[in-house]
């Protein structure tokens, strides 16, 4: 397959190699809505491929057009300061490929009201 | 206010203030569906009241009910092992309570896919 896009799952990564099931399964539905686009899950410490290798990767299979999705929680040091400082080089080292970031989770007002309302299905009555 | 039970939302914060701004936002929306219980929001660490001082805030506000849900995208270390020693900590010091400990946010099915439904609309077709 030569995709001609990628979508870029961009987690953080923990020592735990379970800790990135939820992630894998997000990648496994995101393949299946999109199976024309390259779907890549990549971490920012202690997990492989980091972004780097992931956007190379895509962009050596074909990919001219390439989302990064950052599956943060929320907006902290990490998105504030790495993640531009890595989408900077990204786009230095790959300038024939089109790299766009996505928001953080948390700001993503249909997610936010998914979560609270399993909190609120936790809680009994 | 004596409200008989409680939710106590579990993050791991940051350094930086914004950062708390999501989970802000899931509380508010939990307590309005919720306006009998007390809804509150602690951290793991970096941010103020910590679990133990919002679940004791909890009691003696009146809760003899409380459930802990932890907004960490999924188990890692925290969750693994930080979680239930707290916990067992909770239920030794509040005796009369029961504290329940609800899941990650990534074993729940229904926002994992309202994140990969997300993620989808994120990437031009």
């Amino acid at each position: 397959m030569h995709p001609r896009s990628a979508i870029v799952l961009f987690a953080h990564g923990a020592r735990d190699p379970e800790w990135a099931e939820p992630f894998r399964r997000i990648q496994d539905r995101v393949a299946a809505e999109r199976p024309a686009v390259a779907v890549l899950l990549s971490f920012l410490e202690f997990m492989q491929p980091s972004l780097a290798n992931a956007v190379e990767q895509a962009v050596h299979a074909g990919a001219r057009d390439i989302t990064v999705v950052p599956l943060f929680m929320a907006q902290g040091g990490h998105l504030k300061h790495d993640v531009p400082h890595l989408m900077a080089e990204l786009r230095h080292r790959h300038p024939a490929t089109a790299i766009r970031l996505a928001p953080a989770i948390g700001d993503v007002a249909e997610i936010l009201e998914e979560i609270a309302r399993w909190v609120c299905r936790e809680h009994p009555r």
